[in-house]
């Protein structure tokens, strides 16, 4: 459901979709499976599915992946820059789990599509990942391919944030992360449309959090004194889904703006955090049989589509700043203390502000 | 007038246009200014300008760059990929005065777009390079900005090829390059469309050159008895233009097949060959006034454009391969040889091929 | 003389170099050339040099170039990306100036190295810019090649900073922009190295403007009621310094990491804004002449050179992060009120601060 | 054992290495785990390794990769990109069977470093793949992560060439394809050094094949009748290994000159041809744990490292061409006939050129 709290109201004065969700992207469903093992137990983690309406195989959508960190395993996303266009749902999960998620994809559209490498050519799975072995046994490589299966089958419009699905064993500014998500509503031409925004995040220096311009995280270091932290070792994987009539090179520029909300919570990009984005466009679908032949009538090689102009582009990028932003916030406002593999506690941003006397801003 | 000779049939069997040179396309026009002082002269270069039909800046062109090796200062290439545009014409020239051209490019938008720097942005001017140094006494920068009006007011249907314009002091395998320029015409959906090459050909070492596969260059060499060649230190320059409707992520892969062409003539992508193609689309122009107020009324933020499907791209890459390859012949075989600016003689392939006695093949 | 305020103390505690200025890298000197006509008049415009030490041509710097966003018109960059080197000093002016400073860059390389265009290649003018236009009359190309030249003469180790050089017409935030610098010192196995930082700013929407996280902006645009702004139309671009022995690869890291500087001031990477970076290292310089004769001696073709590991990459990062912001804060701080062409006051941010009665932070 | 034809002496007068294969660069080795079910089963795939010498995840190998054409599914290069490394051995197979290889890799990772994903981070496999659908029955997902194990097993320095491991199904200008290799030693400051290629050949149109330029594809294709082929739906993955001390920036353009070999041998970047080079120096090796204590003492973050001019590109640039076209003809020339999946024969250039009555050069 988001959070309601005024983070960024200066940078986008846009509202909120319905449920401040990416699920309010018409069509769009997000579902999980979680592995979760209990308190000490070894795996706290699972496969995150954001699945787009119809058939994305036969009716690829308009896509686009950026790279602001390539520290990172995220597979697919060579096809998605060459051909713009997505034609699978898109799987997260723990990084040396990303072989189990190719495969759920590959089987999904083997399943579903019986041309494919008979006398069509191939499919490319869109697998993005987060290294959740801090507090997750990610060496048991618990997630199999029915994991990914059960992700794409538990899709909906109601989309759980927090320690759930690939998000499970996700740490974030040293707080409990993982999923979270918001949206916004744009009008152009006397119509509306939706920016929605998911992230999994597992970055950040505790003492760098900023929640809506305020050092929370120097001051919950200083409670923990370990204001000293580390580097920043972890990673941070989006998803931008929208209904504006946008192409690859649009969704492209999009997605680069995710690291603005990185930025405003108190990343900066470090060394070892694989910060990636795939875009995706539910509007102007492009069709796999184009030129060829289908039930008897040749498809044509041209048809036409909207097109948004980049005028346009700077309002929506104020939105997915201010969505990335608050998605980032929602999934740590979300997630609960965690026991991991090792015992020790990874604690919610709730919990460690609460026993450090630490005001949130309201709506959190 | 392009080439007629059969150097590529079995890589694109699709016809050339009626003049075989990038003005096939409808509207496309190409225009010289040269500054050639004679045999043993200073002065043996010039400006070619590659201009599209109507108003570039108010009603802009899908447009993207392709860099194979970027050993070369071509400019407004970073605009027009975040873009996606192209928003006056191409100039080319020699590498130390792009400067000149830039500068012409400006004045140019400037005297034609009063509210350029006041009521609106500044202008991407593209200028694209090949260093004639042997040939040209290139540290004299003699071309100046009327030199690049010159060009733009000379532009018609008719393009001279071989050492004229910005080609007059280029070398090409080690002998005399110049401009070079082929079309294509292919059918979708029962309607015909234009793909044109222009190339500046300055790179290449002797011995590499092939015509349709026979290793004439060797030949050559062997004459010249400078089979050991230096390196490839020169460069090539490339405009694609079409009126095909595709966007700028597709326009991106057609550049990338100018290398094709290259290297199907012996061309290796040297080191210091810098290999940088624009392409543009005179379809689906873009407004540079898209949701403002013109003339009292609101322009609309979205409008709808033809969009090509990739499954024909496979097609499209055979006709640029092959006009890319065959408007390099073609600047071998219109150029004359040239006595430059040290006294020394660059032989053109025509005459060089008769006194060594090699036979070329019929049509060029 | 950089500013003193405790931005981003929980970003990086590195210290700042005695100047916190780009020229505490040993060797690094910046000049300017301004052109000012005074209040209401209208030229307000000039050209700012970076000149690093040496002969940059003889013996290169490591460098890379990082496009945030591609709205812009900075030439050079493809041959650094290539190549990975510098091999001139680097001019910044305004967008429609480029082709005078590219022009300077020549001249100033053809009278240094008389083998250029002879016995040797051409060279690679790095210009970057920003559109002054809303003060400067940028229609009327006042800066010339001979301003360059002033420029590069007047480079020391102490680097004005605010309304000067090519800042003297920026706007930043709705406030007077310009050019601010920022160094941090790093130590690595025992020895001291340094990272400098210098921006032109131009970008940015006033009631975006946080500064040490505090909605700054937000105030001083209730308090000019002009909470609702246009969009980001403006530009920054950086260059980075160091001594650290970093190759091209990471110096293109380091570069990205100026975006973290840019937004946590308030930018959301605005479609309008060209963001735009170069970063060179003073360490492991590339002798052009490697491999040939000179002097009768045959120059190796393989050196070897220091190399920091990746592993250091996370406190570099901290560091451009935080030089970035604070060097885009020390423009802000360091401008004064101008009046532009128009007529129109742009306040500086002490002035409007002042009148709106909001605190800067201490040593601004 | 490649091949001994003179393809393309013109292009690099350099010698060959002993073996003329990938493994002349010293202590690599290749192996492959081949499955195939004989004349019209369904199985004709499996799993090639490329492993280069010592620990790669310790010692991690300078690399880069090259996407000519992004239509595949290749894992691991967002990683290699960004920190221009290589940390495991690289294995080839069918699409489908990514994840298994993926898997394979990341087990093999675990296997022999128990500090992954407790002390240390994670690991990056590298993964490339063709199609083989039309030989091999690619939706039986036949490779197991056993697979890639028993190529990595296997290694060794003499390489199997043709119809073998992953090159099993695979389909080249209409022939039977599969794995070839090449290599070119060079000499710098009196020292040798080897640059080696291996392909995996599954792309071009018959018509198109030139072999040494001539035109040989056409010849065979009107034997067939089939001169008016389909479109290019192959793909060709190439690794270049070397002992050459050069960066990931210089290996990037080594890996973009594999599209000279495949353009030289008819290719002509197909729509649907995934091209994907990846590129690693078995020279200056980085070590995963500098900064860091290992066994009581601190590794330095600054180490020394040899490194070559890019003034001795443009031979090595020849070298990787020669060596690639060679490459990609001895994949060809070691290939047998096969009777694939669906009973169909797939011709050896050798069987089919015997029955058309076309010679081949001399040391096929």
């Amino acid at each position: 459901m988001g959070v309601t709290s005024n983070l960024n109201n200066e940078l986008c004065a846009a509202a909120r979709g319905p449920r401040n969700l990416i699920t309010d992207v018409p069509g769009v469903r997000v579902g999980h499976a979680t592995l979760e093992d209990g308190p000490g137990g070894p795996l706290h983690t699972g496969v995150t599915a954001i699945v787009p309406p119809g058939d994305c195989f036969t009716s690829k959508l308009p896509a686009a992946a950026y790279v602001s960190n390539g520290f990172g395993k995220s597979m697919g996303l060579v096809q998605v820059e060459e051909l713009g266009c997505l034609e699978t749902p898109i799987l997260m999960t723990n990084t040396l789990s990303c072989g189990a998620c190719f495969d759920a994809l590959v089987r999904h559209a083997l399943d579903t599509h019986p041309q494919i490498g008979v006398s069509t050519g191939t499919v490319n799975p869109v697998v993005m990942e987060c290294n959740d072995g801090p507090i997750n046994d990610i060496r048991a490589m618990g997630v199999r391919p029915e994991h990914g299966f059960e992700a794409m089958r538990a899709a909906s419009e109601d989309c759980e944030e927090g320690a759930v699905g690939a998000g499970s064993g996700m740490t974030c500014f040293g707080l409990k992360g993982g999923i979270g998500s918001s949206s916004r509503v744009l009008s152009f031409d006397g119509r509306e449309y939706t920016i929605g925004v998911l992230v999994m995040t597992n970055f950040g220096a505790l003492e760098c959090l900023r929640i809506a311009g305020v050092p929370v995280g120097e001051q919950l270091a200083e409670f923990k004194r370990s204001l000293v932290s580390g580097e920043d070792k972890g990673s941070i994987v989006a998803v931008i889904a929208t209904d504006l009539p946008v192409d690859a090179r649009q969704l492209r520029r999009f997605a680069k703006r995710v690291t603005v909300g990185i930025t405003r919570c108190g990343g900066y990009i470090g060394n070892g955090s694989g910060e990636i984005v795939v875009a995706f466009s539910t509007a102007n679908r492009m069709n796999h049989w184009a030129g060829h032949e289908v039930d008897g009538r040749s498809l044509p090689m041209i048809d036409t589509a909207a097109r948004l102009s980049d005028n346009a582009m700077d309002v929506c990028f104020r939105a997915v700043s201010a969505a990335s932003e608050e998605a980032i916030i929602s999934s740590l406002a979300h997630a609960d203390s965690l026991i991991g593999r090792t015992g020790e506690i990874t604690w919610s941003l709730h919990d460690l502000a609460s026993q450090a006397g630490v005001d949130l801003p309201a709506g959190l």
